[in-house]
């Protein structure tokens, strides 16, 4: 391929408004926040939630949650906590200085910190209210390849650990420093190495930097009339080499693909020397000169990604939403097997059940005039005409993409094959609604922490055959748990089908408790968590769809696979990395070997 | 999920007319010969070619490559030829034979012959005409998973080389035993593993024995109404454990995916113990339990695949053929890179150079009566009236597959599109004609050895902007070759485009030459074969698009990928085999370390 087909964009600077906040998710000038009447706020301009008076929200928690929940009674973070002095190694610290320019290397202690978790409940209670027993000792910021190489190289040297750091998203503790972790760890900020480096517009391809982050490649890419299709709900911060090293998925999957089916190529920088090829190709039948066999889903336990070569795709002739919704959740599966085996489902297809059909229509503001009388009249057809049942519906939405003519097929086959399954058609509006929740959706998280709920969210892919018994048996057992402990008011458990594949799908809970009064509530809900992912387990769903295992999942590896890849993993991550330069922890890698 | 939904189909038998030739390709009923009068034949009643009067293959091979290809003249090989004795080894046998029936262990010579090659024209040379220096000293014939585990125990503990056998079909020396092996080498050959385990009608899942053929899968799973979408050149005779070592692609991955698209899950017998997951569910996030990553292209280099689970469709409702002519090979190549970005491809599509369109031509049996005044007519019209060159115009067949929608829409867009580019609706006739010819074609290189004309294939990928570069230099690499070593004749070489990718194309080569006169033509055929590959690599191809690597192209690997790639590849073999019982010497895992 000559190189002179390729477009160099022009250098990246990030946008300096978009400031992220340390302590919670997100951008620091979003955030929900309970006015003393009652009513809930998202602050900023970012999301079409942003401004809207949210006046049913409290009143829904308290019905169905805990009454609790004030915008008075308030339990305040006390972030930062004390963060661990860091451990020194002068000699390392000079190896690295020699490549690295001052502003590359820090041990501020706040920085420190936030490169020591990620996004579970567990990392957010404890900067919140309690601790991190470990976090990095030092942090830095390659902006070259050869930086990366340089800094595993002294790492293995001076017997140092590195913990690739992408945009901090995990939740699956897998940025978690293990406490046992005596060496220095040094925390590989990829950042500053986020720029597209040539667009090949024939073979639709682009170079990106593993640093790059969702929302800047999407950016990037579209001025020049592409994209590249991977949109997870952590678009607006994760990296390029953070959805490498968790295998991750899309939204829009069904159009584009997953990660492992993006990604053409992928440079990794290991113990052993750069995993690379010295020149790209479509498919090809190799054993040893596939690399990214090695690297999707290691978690940052074998190397550091520096960049990929992914597919782009044109930017769609046509986008539209719509939204369908159900009597039961069971006619929604249903409708989504048919529409899987027997048609092309659209590049997003997403069913929530009743309970969050419920949350989703408490996040819309207060309707006046016209729109109130609308949505009434509306409310009176579906639930009165059509005989729709108001805690047993549910809903689906919907994002078609491709040409006209793509976009028509499509909408035709699946408002037919919706039909069929008792849905009725319910609008764009709706659908777009759902769809751009998710982003605002994840500031609640951390905003009603300060009120005494404790939520997270967990998934797992499951064949079709037993969608409905694994969804039901794992909130019922969320509810058991959660009334064996004598918990406080409800717990709010409820699931969506966010993704749909030729044998099964893939499905995202959503588990919360009012935790007033409770002793150690994190530690609580990772007790029930952990149940619910043996549930999860005895209904034949995976250990994950898309999240990962890292340190969260890793004890029911054994579960899931044979002694033999137990031993396997054990045996490659001594053999690639024999001085565990990559201690992150995560899986079985580093496990004692059974000799 | 539960076994209650599985089917469990009858015991498969094979048909005992369905024997195999030990020394050519193919079925023993079915062979190419020239009748005294230059008219070719094909024998048997297998394939549409069967039967046929080809009068004009002769004449043209005379005009092409060489003259002296007759009747008459004939090069009779002297198969079998001297077969080394096998090495002995009591302990093992003794220990195998605890397991094994008497009649689940031969050292039959001509046996032990026929698992020691596959079929490139190095190896087919060969056993007719000199011989094979080394050959597995024993074959044995597990029946069932504890057999194999039971080998490859027994091999570790007596030191013994294993090598995986399917259907011996591989053409890149990947069967063929490292010459410097001292041990005792046993071939496992896993054809009585060749049952469907079951069937899951509504999770669209089979599990299959890795012995099983393709044609016997297909022939099966159709009885209840699906199919493995997996259709390789040689599916009439290889297994589903080799298309899984081989990471193998098939004639309509555009519509069911190549192999590893195909296959869900996969059991794999190492000498680290058994890889395999507890039960089944769709794509995760996973990296330690996909014990997939480690065995798709091992070439038998890491263990024995005993089944795998495979996606299975229901048969297409409609399937129809198609073919389309273009003045020029860029014209079709400008067809099929416009279909694939801006429409849904068809199940199959593949376009022929001039070179190959002629040879169609003449695979075409004597025309009588009505058919020969229209093939006059269709002649004159594309000649005369729309003024396509009969030395540069190009055929591309077509396979559409799926619902009659489905169907009707790619019909459509497919011709829409070759319109655009001059191309010419040539009838479902030659397109049905154009796919079947690739099965009976498969019997010509062996028959032609006989007449002094030593042929072979060979295949790359490469992105879209080099597809007409890389045809038009690697043909004229091997003209050039040729010339340079004073071969007699004219050599044939020409190309057809196999598969489509978003990023570019798989690329398929036939090269022949008559060798009459020639020292060690097997020889020299593989220095013309290794410009080529050196050609294709300058080009921009890979090493292989599904053949794989095998022994044929190891040398090729540091070309295509870094030293780090290289020494993980030798670490790795050494953590998961540390004796080397998969002693096979494909690739470059058993190379040397560079320690």
């Amino acid at each position: 391929m000559e190189d002179s087909q390729r477009i160099v964009p022009e250098a990246y600077a990030p946008d300096p408004a978009d400031q992220e906040s340390l302590d919670v998710w997100g951008f620091r000038d979003t955030a929900f926040r309970a006015r003393e009447d009652g009513v809930v706020e998202l602050t900023g301009h970012r999301y079409g939630l942003c401004g809207e008076e949210l006046a049913d929200l409290l009143p829904w928690v308290h019905d169905t949650i805990h009454p609790g929940v004030t915008p008075h009674d308030l339990n305040p973070p006390s972030y930062p906590p004390a963060i661990p002095a860091p451990r020194q190694h002068p000699d390392f610290l000079e190896e690295i200085r020699k490549v690295l320019a001052e502003d590359q290397v820090t041990d501020d202690a706040e920085l420190r910190l936030r490169h020591g978790h990620g996004h579970t409940q567990e990392e957010m209670y404890a900067i919140k209210y309690g601790a991190l027993p470990r976090v990095p000792d030092l942090v830095v910021y390659p902006t070259e390849e050869s930086h990366v190489v340089a800094l595993v190289e002294a790492a293995r040297r001076h017997d140092v650990c590195l913990i690739p750091y992408g945009g901090g998203t995990n939740v699956t503790d897998a940025l978690r420093c293990p406490e046992e972790e005596e060496r220095l760890i040094a925390s590989v900020d990829m950042s500053r190495m986020n720029q597209i480096e040539w667009i090949d517009p024939e073979n639709r391809m682009a170079c990106i930097q593993a640093g790059a982050v969702g929302r800047h490649i999407v950016e990037q890419l579209g001025k020049y009339g592409f994209t590249i299709g991977h949109e997870p709900d952590s678009i607006e911060f994760s990296t390029l080499g953070g959805w490498v090293a968790t295998h991750a998925s899309g939204m829009k999957k069904n159009r584009y693909g997953n990660i492992e089916d993006i990604v053409v190529d992928v440079t990794v920088v290991t113990a052993r020397g750069v995993l690379e090829r010295h020149y790209l190709v479509p498919r090809e039948s190799i054993g040893s000169g596939d690399s990214r066999r090695w690297v999707f889903g290691s978690e940052g336990a074998f190397g550091i990604v520096t960049k990929a070569v992914v597919k782009i795709f044109p930017l769609p002739e046509v986008q539209t939403y719509g939204s369908i919704i159900f009597p039961e959740f069971s006619d929604g599966v249903a409708f989504l097997e048919e529409l899987t085996h027997h048609a092309t489902p659209p590049a997003s297809v997403r069913l929530v059940d009743n309970a969050q059909f419920q949350l989703s229509q408490m996040l819309k503001g207060r309707r006046t005039g016209l729109k109130k009388v609308v949505s009434a009249v509306e409310k009176f057809f579906v639930l009165r005409v059509k005989g729709f049942e108001a805690d047993k519906m549910c809903a689906c939405t919907l994002v078609f993409e491709g040409t006209k003519e793509e976009v028509a097929a499509q909408e035709r086959a699946t408002y037919r094959i919706a039909a069929k399954h008792r849905g009725m058609k319910a609008g764009a509006e709706n659908g777009e609604r759902g769809y751009q929740l998710t982003f605002g959706i994840a500031y609640i998280r951390d905003w009603i922490m300060n009120h005494y709920l404790i939520a997270e969210s967990f998934e797992t892919s499951v064949p079709w055959s037993e969608v409905g018994t694994l969804c039901e048996r794992v909130k019922q057992r969320l509810r058991d748990e959660h009334a064996k402990r004598g918990l406080p008011g409800k717990p709010y458990v409820t699931c969506r089908v966010t993704q749909v594949y030729h044998t099964g799908v893939a499905v995202y809970f959503y588990f919360a408790f009012f935790f007033k009064g409770v002793e150690n509530p994190s530690a609580v809900y990772s007790e029930l968590e952990h149940a619910a992912r043996d549930e999860v387990i005895r209904c034949g769903g995976s250990l994950s769809h898309h999240h990962g295992i890292g340190k969260i999942r890793r004890g029911f590896l054994p579960r899931v696979v044979s002694p033999g890849v137990l031993e396997w993993n054990r045996r490659i991550k001594e053999a690639v990395d024999p001085t565990n330069v990559f201690g992150c922890g995560n899986q079985n890698f580093a496990d004692a070997r059974e000799d």
